[in-house]
């Protein structure tokens, strides 16, 4: 754990209590003992040193204090990030448990600023039901991987969206990278697509749609397509979605990276 | 599975017994029936179509023809792969068993050629003593993920390699890129330098190096370095090893489609 994620109900109190699973990793697994001091990080984005006051049972306590600008730990902290740089937000087919939970442990990872799980008709995983608790559990996985990557993005976990609803939720659909497994004729390499996008505007968010294991259908793709989304297809193996989607956001990202850095 | 791998023993015989689990994969599980035709494929790259005569207890026999040019079947095969395109060779760090069959797998199913596992000084799995049932798991791997993803490239998996011993192994160390999670002072963009490789010899290897769990050391990266292999810095986090293997293979791949589709 590079950096220890606060609570979203941190509001900058002098002194929090720590409880439950955070209590176990910090004081079973790493073995802190008081007095240490240890990077933390809230929901806003702003870094606190945490040092222990008093280890119990069950809990914690710890004195925070702010950090001006970034805090030493978190070396990972990049460039990448400092300047302006368009929050990439993953629209990703709900896939099966695990593949579903690999995607957004990568995808946190790779400093994806939003990850939000999409309903299709090819799904073969349906989470409608108990989308309350699967959402939480995505929110538990992110925020595992945050503290582990330490990834300077705070990333978010959207809500279950189906796929009919996309064009109504995404305020401008020229920035939906739709990854399809079969070339369309508007297909263009995602390299130019992003290239016009960071030229209309380089700070706006890019939102980039991958499919469940299934795919999408046609119809699926060119709705989204009839209102604005632009059809991406990698000239690669079709890829399973866990593949796919780590492809398409290391791509996206590095191509980003690569369009500002020359500019 | 889209197109079926015959064993390397194939040599153009115009009867094959297939036993074992490909047998239990075809009959069992894809339920093929006597006089059904379907794809394989040879190590040499050649197609062929099999046509089950008898299916026993314990093993099938089918007649062979071969195909000419590209299967019908194979519809993924894409253009990439047709013209001038360089063989892509990914050394992986030897990482714990399940991440090393997931890189595996992705890398198989992305297209890389060749993938040798390499060992190194933080490595935490070793695999020296029993190297050659693992290699033989590998090979298992690469098969499953060939026959599932229908990947044109006849992934081959390479021999346990020491990072000492890859500037011996490997003809021109210039073609050698090694991603390492700190900035060398001759780190370059993955972009610039595959322009340069692919300026040089757009059909020639490319060899990419990535790190175990616990990455390189920096004497192993400033060796390989000064016998001439390029350092690459991602400006992205730093990536747990099965992530950054798959945007690494997964960038390479890409940028190499960008260059010489530009060309």
């Amino acid at each position: 754990m590079r950096v220890y994620i606060l609570p979203s109900s941190f509001n900058g109190e002098k002194e929090i209590t720590i409880k439950g699973k955070d209590f176990h990793y910090l004081v079973r697994v790493l073995r802190l003992k008081p007095h240490t001091p240890f990077t933390a990080r809230a929901a806003d984005g702003t870094f606190w040193t945490l040092t222990i006051k008093k280890i119990g049972q069950m809990s914690l306590t710890a004195e925070t204090k702010r950090v001006e600008g970034k805090a030493e730990s978190t070396t990972d902290t990049l460039s990448c990030y400092d300047g302006i740089f368009p929050p990439i937000h993953m629209y990703q087919g709900m896939s099966k448990g695990k593949k579903m939970e690999m995607i957004i442990k990568a995808c946190t990872e790779l400093g994806i600023h939003k990850i939000s799980p999409v309903h299709s008709s090819f799904c073969v995983a349906d989470i409608t039901a108990k989308k309350q608790s699967r959402i939480e559990r995505y929110q538990n996985i992110v925020k595992e991987a945050l503290q582990q990557s330490g990834s300077p993005v705070m990333t978010e976990v959207g809500d279950l969206i189906h796929i009919g609803d996309l064009n109504k939720e995404i305020e401008n659909p020229s920035r939906l990278l739709v990854f399809h497994q079969v070339p369309q004729k508007e297909s263009s390499s995602l390299f130019s697509i992003l290239r016009r996008l960071i030229d209309q505007d380089p700070s706006e968010k890019i939102s980039l749609l991958v499919g469940p294991e299934g795919g999408f259908s046609d119809d699926e793709v060119s709705d989204l397509v009839s209102h604005g989304a632009r059809p991406v297809f990698l000239h690669t193996n079709i890829l399973r979605t866990e593949t796919a989607a780590v492809a398409a956001a290391a791509l996206t990202q590095q191509y980003v990276i690569d369009l500002l850095s020359h500019k």
